[in-house]
């Protein structure tokens, strides 16, 4: 990564990257020459997540949740003024600016962009609002999309692991089919949120090549045909290229420039470049100097996402999806992912920790976790005795399987509190090795993994999991790593880096190396993976491959206890 | 057990039974006719429990755990005394005395019965004291002894479920032997606690039936033979015949009568009968009128000891020991039992039982377990998903294999305190219909179940072990089950009844089915059940069956990473 960048901007000119998260907005103002952040303001959105009612009082069913479009907007009104003013910015200085979004977040709008839930007669309707990434009422839908897939052994279904999920474009757009016809109808285009706000900023509505491959199936060129959409639902055949299909725009392009309009609700110069929209883990790979084949990137929030780019196509057994030029132009962009890690370690702080431990905690000044985690780093690997399984959230890479549950084994009457929690620690470092090795065996090899996210924070948790996959460590080094990807491809998109490789040469921020393996402990991890792999095996890979599927059983028990009588409670729960 | 007792005492006799437990001893006045206590007083070890120095100072090594043999004599000069005034009782309407003992609690004595560490020039000598039953140093002896056991077919070793012990005489026997050659050549006696108390009350030494049986692997009028000892470590030939080979007394047959020393102690009077030695487990299965075949009586307390009668010779796999005339006279006795019941419980409520729980407890003037188990029975059965194994302090019966260890599986970010805390009384349960069912499959069928012990208050975990082993529960219906066996076996002694049977059946306390199986309930308990069962086996039963022997290499591997340097950790440790 030592490519000189070929700076073709002023000195001090600058860019806008704005980060659209679940809760808020946030704009920083990056400098083009180094990728320094001289300021930054976040802005939340008035209606926040919609879970339980529309604003008008229309309720929801459960498991969905959407969003207001309008809030986004009034991120561009008031976060990037403010992030201006905090950085002491002069908007002539500023040459461009990016946007990076959740993702599969989608709504239906009219031909011009207007969000239908806008119009008048549409917005007491549910459907014609935005559907957030976590809307997961489409379940039902996903499964039949699944299964036909398998059943018609479409092509594309390999490039997603095996599985398409219920929180992508096309479960999305099929419930909403099924469920308000109508609202399909007037539906001219099913609009990711990335590029919808890029249409607002810009008024060109372009596909960006992440979401178009990740969440709208787009490969090689096509999206899902006709024939099996139509089999998937009759009336249904239309829905990728009357509703979908649009120019695709490549990472770190130029979609348009600034409108006037967007001009006047940010401050900035009307004209600048506003370069093709991103998602939010994807853009955090250029922020990371990982634009490399071999350079993992793991996102490592409540859940971790996995992003790494290879100059050849795989297919890598459960891997949420490869896409050509998915993280960065010219490259294969693979994606994976861990459904459960920070809110693994918040649940068991939350529901099981005794008082004595919250209130050592509180006398030294530690929150719950810098205690257990001191603790716990006091042993020596291996001292606890214990293996956990990490799948309290299901298992997304690589078994794709929501249904598979935790596990927490060797417990004796000595075992203490931050040995559970260290247990739990390290499965999650467990489940990560298994997607670099499964990744590895699938002949896309993993050299390096660099960490983001807010977990980096957790200095004995880094440390693991460098001993734990045997690979040198390195850490973003900035505590906004989507915003500052996108101010990457906002420098790009306005011409003052030739391609987004270099742009993150020059403006990325990374700790390379910051932890080692330690190779005594690598060594007893090895034992210790091993017997979580034989343990993983056993419980999520099926009876069929020599397991046991206890944990699907009583998953399925559970939910048909919880939801019925006790009549029918036991058909088919036989171990 | 409508026998018609035949009463050959005063209407208004009495009995005293006391019962000798880890910490005090409790003595209990009785009235012979129909078992009513009248009145009962405890006293506590002067020493407690010696782990870590004698009194004079001189250290003790690990696991290792002493008593001294006056402080069980303090308890006649004061518990029983006490007793009798808390009961308003006349001495002279007492008309004889039994005790019970924890076992294998055993000590070296002289010729006299005067126990070695009295004597002046031994009493510095670990050795010369009371091996308690949880003396646990003795390990590495008890595993030459089973190996050599097995390589020789011994015929005993079979009615002991495959495995001596390390807490009984032979092990704690041959630690003597190896360890402090005086002191085992000083010893004329190696004696259980519970025949050592009768010889102090009586003056009279007989080895009662019940001990001589479980813990001296007394077998068909004979001892393991000379040939065997001496092979195990020359020159212990005669460690059977020599120091522990005495007669044999029946369970409530009369050892001797009071002696006026012992009537001093005790203010009753000098000549009335003192019954042979008991067992606290054993002597309770009377107290519950669980004297015929097929009632299986739990005491469950910290741990669950099972004792049943039946009227024929069975090798159950897993069991502690058969024992001829071991709980009945007449009858062959079976013991079994799980190491860890209510130790498990009191774990999870000091180690992972968060702040607000205890604060509502208490705010409902509720202890934590009362709390819990009002919100844990709140749910539908298999409403929480888990699965737990019962093994956080190893696994007695029926796997009798202490390196076992716990497991909780299918625990979610929505698993709450109180679904584990149900899911580890299931466990328990379903380790009690393991040895129920075991015991079944081996020809000794279990009818009813009959639960004594602490534990019994628990109204939800007794309902749970009567839906999880689809038996009727009937409920000891006494506080002290272990002073009433005694005060029963007292009774026999004195001859106020002509057998233990039928003293059982006027002076035992028992609610016949006090639960009775829900049948909805067993349904779904049958489910879980076959995955409890499922994974019992997988994790107990070694690679050979089939299984994963991941929780013994934990268990090594946490052993020698606490006690070693890191070099030599790995050897054998691969899964």
């Amino acid at each position: 990564m030592t490519t000189e960048p070929v700076h073709r901007a002023a000195a001090g000119a600058l860019v806008v990257g704005i980060d659209y998260g679940t809760l808020s907005g946030r704009a920083s103002v990056v400098r083009v020459a180094d990728g320094v952040e001289l300021g930054s303001a976040v802005h939340p959105y008035g209606h926040g997540v919609l879970e339980r009612a529309l604003p008008s009082g229309v309720p929801l069913g459960p498991d969905w949740a959407l969003q207001v479009p309008q809030d986004y907007v009034d991120v561009l009104r008031h976060a990037v003024p403010a992030a201006l003013a905090a950085a002491g910015a002069d908007p002539a200085d500023v040459i461009g600016v990016a946007t990076d979004f959740t993702a599969c977040t989608v709504l239906p709008t009219t031909a011009e962009g207007t969000p239908l839930c806008e119009l008048p007669d549409l917005t007491d309707r549910p459907h014609a609002y935005v559907k957030l990434w976590k809307h997961h009422a489409a379940q039902p839908h996903a499964d039949r999309i699944n299964a036909l897939a398998h059943e018609r052994a479409e092509p594309w279904i390999a490039r997603y692991g095996g599985k398409l999920s219920s929180e992508w474009e096309l479960a999305k757009g099929l419930q909403l089919f099924e469920e308000d016809r109508e609202v399909y109808d007037a539906t001219a285009h099913w609009v990711e949120a990335a590029d919808w706000i890029v249409w607002q900023l810009s008024g060109v509505y372009v596909s960006n090549a992440c979401t178009a491959g990740y969440k709208a199936v787009r490969q090689d060129g096509a999206y899902p045909s006709a024939e099996f959409l139509e089999a998937l639902s009759p009336g249904f055949g239309g829905f990728f290229t009357d509703k979908v299909e649009q120019t695709i725009g490549r990472l770190g392009e130029r979609a348009g420039g600034l409108s006037a309009e967007a001009a006047a609700w940010t401050g900035l110069h009307e004209g600048i470049a506003v370069a093709v929209g991103n998602v939010d883990a994807h853009v955090t790979a250029p922020a990371a100097q990982a634009v490399s084949p071999g350079q993992m990137v793991a996102i490592m929030g409540t859940s971790t996402c996995h992003v790494m780019s290879s100059d050849h196509l795989a297919e890598v057994p459960g891997m949420c999806g490869v896409v050509d030029g998915g993280i960065v132009d010219g490259l294969w962009g693979y994606e994976a992912g861990q459904s459960g890690v920070g809110d693994i370690f918040a649940w068991f702080v939350e529901s099981g920790l005794p008082p004595a431990y919250r209130e050592a905690a509180a006398a030294r000044g530690l929150d719950p976790h810098e205690y257990l985690t001191e603790l716990a780093a006091a042993q020596p690997v291996g001292a606890h005795g214990l293996v956990a399984l990490d799948w309290h959230s299901g298992n997304r890479s690589v078994l794709v399987d929501h249904d598979l549950s935790g596990l927490v084994l060797g417990t004796t009457l000595a075992t203490r509190p931050e040995e559970v929690y260290r247990a739990l620690l390290e499965a999650t470092a467990f489940g990560t090795r298994m997607i670099v090795e499964t990744f590895g065996a699938a002949g896309v090899p993993v050299d390096e993994l660099i960490v983001a996210g807010g977990l980096l924070k957790n200095r004995m948790l880094m440390q693991i999991y460098a001993d734990v996959t045997g690979l040198p460590l390195s850490v973003l080094d900035s505590e906004q790593g989507p915003a500052l990807g996108s101010a990457i491809h906002a420098a790009v998109a306005a011409g003052a880096y030739p391609d987004v490789r270099a742009a993150a040469a020059a403006m990325g921020r990374v700790v390379r190396h910051a932890y080692l393996p330690d190779p005594g402990a690598v060594e007893v991890y090895d034992v210790l993976y091993r017997e979580y792999a034989r343990l993983h095996d056993y419980f999520g890979r099926g009876e069929a491959a020599g397991g046991n599927d206890v944990m699907r059983r009583l998953t399925d028990l559970r939910r048909r206890v919880r939801s019925a009588s006790a009549a029918p409670v036991l058909e088919g729960s036989a171990p």
